[in-house]
């Protein structure tokens, strides 16, 4: 937490019992430092806030990192398309990365970012743990979570949308329209988005009075392929649903295979709704119904949040959730049985 | 064209009749140096080939920039994929830019990613001209072009698909089909690999003698909207076409909602192709029939380019033409009247 009091690497060195060079040095990532040192210099530069003074070559770098755990679908260029709107008003370009997992970033990464300089920094998707959290806390880094893997640690700003409110409304719109046997099929089980929607999705069935039938839930990776075979999973079944809600567009475009693959018409002998409202879904046959979530909207404020921390809100972490809305578009009808 | 005597800052500065401090205002791309001075250190750096020495503050940076004129259709994330896997093997991140124009990027922009330090930049779809070009030399930025705007000045390396030969296969593929009236909607005109795709389409009518009509011929930007107004257009003809060849996926998915809003089935009614082959060609309905050009390998070839010249082919500035393939899906049939 920033106090009034300026904090100074002397009082930072003193407190640790190390030298002002040995707090430079970890501040700047130079390896040289024993990993205990370093932990509690850390540890002293987070608590009291420590902020690099703005100098000659400490302004503004231009650059915004936007860390992906994976880039394989569309969903990723609308964070994308956001964050370089925004980067865009302060001037600066975005970094992408892509870790190639969901674990989140390494040291390495941190330490790599600091040497080159960044103005801050933003995670989607991945996992990120309290060490690194501490890591770039102690070399002022400014960065928030979008759609993390796992609970954040405390104090870690994160922007996401209205998951579960979005859950229960696709879920309740097939309700409304006479289902009862819903489908689910969830993202990764180990991401928050994706379980904070099926459990909307359960709320949306138990306040209905329709007992949640676990057969009929599975869980894919968002994308096309895990819709298509989590799809043909479903509709295999003795007595298989007559909608499926698909926790992502992705996944919604692979029920629509698995369902044209066995001769069942959308919507007429099976409903769909996507939740994302990519660009896709509009123009999609038939076209989605989905849950949007402003993925552009959501990916410029976590910018904002980085490269501006005073005006968007002070540089206390926040999390937010931006809302999320239903369209009703030509993928969901009424059951024919 | 470098030459093995070792090119230093005195002699620049020597022959450009300036102090050698002149010299590396400019190749740091320092404001306080006139205009025409400038541009005589630069043509002279350019000329002679001059590298800058690799020491301490001056090796790898890290970061290869991809400048996008638009980065609106998922198209531009295949580019992304293929440079960031590239980049991942130098162990660099892609650091992306949107000029929202398709003039190509300012001089600020040289200067800005030339204080900010680069490894090299990918230009897409936008035009460079000359100036530019001699600027990004001058400071010995690599840089290679994919699919720009206009024709660029000689000895900027570029990277493409074989877009003549793609816009040829699929326009012979339909005549194969039985197919007469082939509607074409290009992207834009100014593009050289949106041209060169067109006149595959007029190879094709006209080694098979039948005449190129006009009215069959409109252009669009790549995206879906004018691949579906576009398509209304030619829909609308007295003599409508019975196959359409679209220059992008985007714009035959454009294609598909005109059709069907006209209540035409494909392929029945219409058989239609794209050009692209973006992961949702597959899983779109019908599934489409596309000519494939290799985004993500394009991309990762222009970033080993710049990241590695030696291994790669050499300074030599190249144009590199990648094979693009037919790829029959279900959205093309033999016509049915």
């Amino acid at each position: 937490m920033p106090t009034n009091r300026r904090v100074t690497i002397a009082l930072i060195a003193e407190e640790a019992g190390v030298s002002a060079p040995t707090v430079s040095k970890v501040i700047n990532g130079r390896p040289e430092v024993a990993a205990e040192t370093r932990r509690r210099v850390e540890h002293l530069l987070h608590k009291h806030g420590y902020r690099r003074r703005t100098g000659n070559d400490d302004g503004p770098v231009g650059l915004v990192d936007l860390v992906f755990a994976e880039v394989e679908s569309p969903w990723a260029m609308e964070l994308i398309r956001g964050t370089e709107a925004a980067a865009h008003e302060f001037g600066a370009s975005v970094v992408i990365s892509v870790l190639h997992s969901h674990a989140g970033p390494g040291r390495d990464w941190v330490e790599r970012i600091a040497a080159r300089r960044t103005d801050g920094a933003i995670l989607v998707g991945s996992r990120i743990n309290a060490r690194r959290h501490g890591e770039l806390a102690a070399r002022s880094i400014p960065f928030v979570v979008v759609d993390p893997e796992g609970e954040p640690p405390p104090g870690v700003a994160s922007v996401g949308a209205t998951n579960w409110n979005g859950g229960l409304a696709a879920t309740r719109h097939l309700i409304e329209l006479g289902h009862r046997r819903i489908g689910m099929i969830g993202g990764p089980p180990d991401m928050l988005c994706s379980r904070a929607r099926v459990d909307g999705y359960r709320a949306a069935l138990e306040t209905a009075g329709i007992a949640v039938d676990p057969a009929l839930i599975g869980y894919g990776d968002f994308l096309v392929d895990s819709g298509r075979d989590r799809g043909h999973t479903l509709l295999s079944l003795a007595d298989p649903p007559t909608a499926i809600f698909a926790g992502s567009d992705m996944q919604a475009f692979g029920v629509f295979e698995a369902a044209r693959r066995r001769g069942l018409r959308v919507p007429d002998d099976l409903s769909v709704v996507g939740f994302d409202d990519l660009p896709l879904a509009r123009s999609a046959w038939p076209p989605l119904t989905t849950v949007r979530q402003p993925l552009q909207e959501m990916a410029a404020l976590a910018a904002r949040m980085v490269l501006d921390p005073d005006r968007s809100g002070g540089r206390e972490p926040r999390r937010v959730e931006l809302a999320t809305d239903l369209v009703v578009r030509e993928s969901t009808a009424p059951p024919s049985r």
